[in-house]
């Protein structure tokens, strides 16, 4: 709601918003809009211009206009996300230093997301958003990049992995997709569950990331079945 | 291939297919068209017209004759491989009879489904089908009784839990979730990764089985934080 708030300039100012408040205002709209739609039909089966036209606006480019290419959209939603998650990820690693425990990074993974997923209110669609952009062909790698290849997020992965024992490279590797995966469909799956009515197995976010750090280190720890 | 099969009848058989096997194999050809194309883009995203128009029926309404709705469609999907799956899985409970080792049971979980898609040689869409019909609000539930409700999958869950450490209730329903969208996803990641011809962290799918079999037994024996 910034748009708004910056209309409130006392009583000198324009009654009307300037060009750039609409500008943005569009930008925003295109934005939860495009979210909203990818997230409920995925990626590939909405188009820029259904996205233009449920985001109400008269010109069938407004998506190219503001945003470009669909690729740039889609980074556009992450963004629209990160800078929060990014903010949550550091206050965490602040508190944690160079804790010995690896459940304090585990959570540092897993709670940014959960936590700003919690601050949206009810319905959010990043989660969603999130699940089916990282199964798209294309869009998948750089949406993974984008997100995990922050400072913030880079830290974490360090902090991690020193605490780990030794694991080959393949497994390793393994880990980390399973702890992407499990993130991102255990919070899709409970953003939809929230979403529909329907019943879920925790009652609150923070549950449901205590739930998954409990599980996380369970897979990070497991033994390593030596290959056959 | 066993509609080509029934043809050999010898010699006095007649050359050309009867009505019968005729029906059997555009029923087959519609089957494997659905499952590739909800695999690729989504239940939602493909009409029944789009499939009978992929299958390349000329009667656009082919789907609806010879499968009814969308849901039997998706149903019929799944019986199509539900057989070999559960061939494999009672074939494992059979071994492990009533096996100690909790490792055994999760194995009876998952391998039922890698050892069924490794049989199916590259590539497959069986994987991805169930990545996208169990994030499909309506077609979840469906398909999740479906594959869970068959005698081997109940004996297998039963011998699972009889393994377990006491668990909340909240958090055995919670690590259900997370075995299913380990398994789901795991192997869809790696289908996916097969058709494009991208890294995958294991070389084989009995050694991703074996993978998800170590990440599994860490969650389930993972300890629980009590709840504040």
């Amino acid at each position: 709601m910034s748009a708004n708030d910056s209309k409130r300039k006392g009583p000198g100012a324009p009654v009307s918003p300037s060009k750039s408040d609409r500008g943005s205002e569009t930008r925003e709209l295109i934005l939860a809009t495009a979210e909203r739609l990818f997230a409920e039909h995925g990626v590939e089966a909405v188009s820029n211009r259904q996205v233009s036209e449920a985001a109400g606006q008269s010109n069938n480019f407004a998506v190219g206009y503001h945003f470009g290419t669909k690729d740039d959209l889609v980074l556009a939603i992450v963004r629209r996300h990160s800078e929060s998650i990014e903010r949550r990820r550091t206050d965490i690693l602040a508190e944690i230093t160079d804790s010995p425990d690896l459940r304090d990074w585990v959570s540092c993974v897993v709670r940014p997301m959960t936590e700003h997923l919690a601050s949206l209110g009810t319905p959010t669609w990043y989660a969603r958003f999130i699940a089916q952009v990282t199964t798209h062909p294309s869009l998948r790698e750089l949406v993974i990049n984008e997100t995990i290849s922050t400072r913030s997020m880079q830290q974490t992965i360090e902090g991690l992995f020193r605490l780990l024992p030794r694991l080959p490279e393949e497994v390793r590797q393994e880990r980390s997709y399973m702890n992407r995966l499990m993130i991102v469909h255990m919070c899709a799956e409970r953003e939809r569950a929230l979403h529909d009515g329907t019943a879920t197995p925790r009652s609150s976010w923070e549950a449901t990331a205590t739930g998954l750090v409990d599980a996380l280190v369970g897979v990070w720890l497991a033994p390593v079945t030596a290959r056959r």
